[in-house]
Formats: C-alpha cells, structure tokens, sequence
C-alpha cells in the first residue's frame, strides 16, 4: 500500500493530486520545484519538505511522482534513476519507457484538466494507470480508487494511453479552440460570447446521452450549401476562419 | 399580449415551443404539417386543430408561428402573406425578409437545440426577436419572458442572427463533430469514449468562469512540436483526420 509519495513539480497536477492524496490519507514527504518559492508553497500546505534539487527529494517515499513539462521528465527522471523505489510519471503522451532502466517504473496519469488557482471540484475522473511491475499495478490501482473511486481506474498501456491522448486533443484542446473562435467572431459584431453558453451546454448535454454521430446537427448535416456559402461569404474577410468552416464541413459532409 | 398562437410545422421546434407556450397559458390554435399524422400527435397534446393545408391554418391567432425547414419558409410564408396577423419565423440564418411585403413581418429564434423525443428540460436559453413593427416587438418581448424569463431575451437584428449563426456553427455543429471524431479514434482502438467525458464536461465548464482565450492547453498551445508531429504520424492512417488535425495546430500555434 502507498502511504508516501514525494512529488517532483509544483505546477497544476502536482497541486491538484497532493491535495487529494493529503485527503486520502496518504501522507505528502516531500516536493521538488526548480523554483524553491514554488516547492514551498505547495510543501507548506502538507506539511512536507520543499527542495529544490532533485537529488535531495526523499527517495524513501512509497511513490516518487513526477508531475514535470513532458520535455523534461526523461532528464529529471534520469537523476533518480538508481532508486529501487516506485517512480510514476503524470503524463498523457510520453511512454513509460522515458524512465529508461529503473527497476520499477510506473505510470499514474489523471485525465483531467488542472489549475493551481481552483480546487478541482467536478466528478470524478479517469485516473489511467501503468506498470511495469504486477504488484505496483495493484499499489497504483488502489491509490486511483482512494481518490476517484475503483470505477474510474483503468489499466491503460502506453500506446493505448497515446491514442486517449490524440482523442482528448479533438474533443478539448481543439473544441476550446473553436469556442475561441465563436467569441471572436462575436466581439467582432460587439455581440457576447454568453449569449451562446446554453447552446454549448446542452450541446455537450447530448454527447452523454446519444453519442455525438446521432447528433450531428447544423447547415453542414442537413447538406444546406445555399447557408453553407452563405457563411462562407461571411467568413471572407478571415482567411482562417474560412478554411477551417470549409474543411469541417467538407468532413461533416462527406461523412454523412 | 399575444394570447393563442398557431404553429406551421410539427417538428422538434414546434414541438418545444408549444410545450412551453402551453405551460404559460398561451393557447394552441392549429398545427400545420405536411402529414397530416404529425400535424395530430402534435395537436393533440394541446387540443387544437391539426391541418395538413397551410391555408387552413387559423391565421386569426395572435402569432402564426414558422417552425418549418429554412429552404420551404419563403414557399410556406407566401400561401399566409395575405393574413394581417403578425408572423414570425423561428430560423437562426433565414432573413427576416423572407416574409416578402407582408404587414407585420417578425422572428422568434429559440437559440438552443431541441428534439421531439426529449422533452428540453435545460436551463433557460436565449431567445432572439426582431420585428418590423415596435408594437410587435413588445409583443414577442413578453412572449419570450414568459417561457425563458425577460433577462433571455435579446432583441437581435437579422445581420446580427447571422453572426450568432456562424458563431454557433463553430460552437456547437463543429465541436459536435469533433467529439466524434474522438469516439472514432478511440474505437479503432477498442476504447469507449466514456472516459472522455469527464475531461469534456471540465473543458466546457472552464470557458464559463474563464473563457476560451484564456483555457486553452495542449500540444498546439504549448508550441510542443514533438507531440504534434507524434500526432499526425498517428493519423496517418486517416488523412482526413491529418489534415484537420494540422490545420487547427497550426491555427491555434499562430495565434498564441
């Protein structure tokens, strides 16, 4: 059973899944954070001990997490490398082979969207785990449960965990985008984005409850190329706007 | 005040709106489809008089209300342009000058999506009306508050429907898509997209507190070129999907 864990960062994961595992029980030993103002104030909070060199974390913790920018987690990972502790990176996109030959290497990674700023306070959400060990997997499969419930703990592999990756970037990354994209074509007009949230809300809404393809609605479903054009026409004075309303809709088009 | 209304059409629009407009004692008058068994289910549920012709519509109700397919409007509006009766249409992208030369020409757009088989039980959403005559405009005012509450009324013009349609259509048709492309990716991979929803659902929530400029994360935004180009390897089975992907990148890249 986990009932340590040293967190290498202090960004929005680490401050979001230390508090949770503060509330589980489990107890905070220490966080590193390049900055050492950062490694403090999160430390602060659990009563744990901030450092500022990877080499001083405390490497006696049931479960060394890395919470660190993908870019650097092969190099900060490396520093910890002859531990025969439990080490788990958070990310959704990079292999769990970045933790090259380490005994015991792991993956705890929480599909969800953090800030540092606000307390994540949603449902529950899927905490995708991985590792190299059988034994780890049921540690890092119980620590998941302790936070967000045994149901939403999957054993998910590297390369499935790619694939999940590439998803979320269509259905958030890229749908905020054009939630951007909406408000900007409105203030262009002095017109509110929050004029159109009810819509965005229940449009969301019926994901859940009939798939996106069975709800597949607008100019682009219905074929109405006289609107299609029309928008078209509306969109000329940005270039971008443009291509993008028009590849969309080709695919909506021609996969309908 | 507008006291009894009669619907031209029987489909998801008119089937919520009368649902509401009932519930706030406004009368049902007759229902019009072009199958006269779909003018009844309707109908029935508020006793009034189904019709399969346009003409025998009671065009003395207080509103003849156009809830029909954006391409028929002008062809439906013209059998009614005779009646003195004020006379709106429901579209988000039809003109309000489709009604031709007739007296009290108006709009009545619910800005939300609705389906016969689910009755909308959403919170309020915003309802845009425009009219020629300012006594009508009241009219409309009131008859919105009644059913969404007078602080989701917005008098829009129909230049500034247009907008909201555009916007709306990047809200809301493309995120939709967007989601199933998502399922698509996941399901070539035996994976559901159920464990997505949490992360869509926090996505969604964040532009409400914070806005989209603001929330937006990944790859793109990040400038990660490593994971973007991981990315569209991936895709390179699905070219569509490629090109999307490489478009909305780059996109968001030049925009950060």
């Amino acid at each position: 059973m986990i009932k340590s864990v040293s967190i290498i960062g202090a960004g929005n994961v680490a401050h979001n899944l230390a508090r949770m595992f503060n509330s589980a029980g489990v107890m905070i030993d220490s966080i590193y954070s390049r900055e050492m103002r950062n490694a403090s104030t999160l430390a602060a909070l659990y009563n744990a001990n901030p450092v500022d060199q990877v080499q001083e974390i405390n490497d006696s913790s049931d479960l060394l997490l890395f919470a660190v920018r993908d870019d650097v987690l092969a190099k900060v990972a490396s520093i910890l490398a002859g531990s025969t502790q439990l080490m788990a990176h958070t990310s959704g996109s990079v292999d769990m082979d970045v933790f090259g030959d380490i005994i015991r290497p792991a993956v705890f990674y929480p599909l969800q969207t953090f800030s540092k700023e606000k307390k994540y306070d949603g449902p529950p959400f899927p905490v995708c785990i991985e590792a190299k060990e059988q034994n780890d997997l049921a540690k890092l499969s119980a620590l998941g449960a302790s936070i967000v419930g045994a149901d939403n703990v999957y054993e998910i592999s590297s390369p499935q965990r790619k694939t999940l990756h590439v998803a979320a970037v269509f259905a958030c990354n890229f749908t905020n985008y054009f939630y951007g994209v909406a408000e900007n074509i409105l203030k262009d007009r002095n017109m509110s984005f929050d004029i159109l949230k009810p819509l965005i809300v229940e449009t969301v809404g019926k994901i859940d409850s009939r798939g996106p393809a069975a709800t597949q609605t607008g100019p682009a479903a219905r074929g109405d190329h006289k609107i299609i054009n029309n928008h078209l026409e509306y969109l000329s004075s940005n270039t971008d706007y443009q291509r993008l309303y028009k590849l969309v809709t080709d695919l909506i088009i021609s996969n309908t």
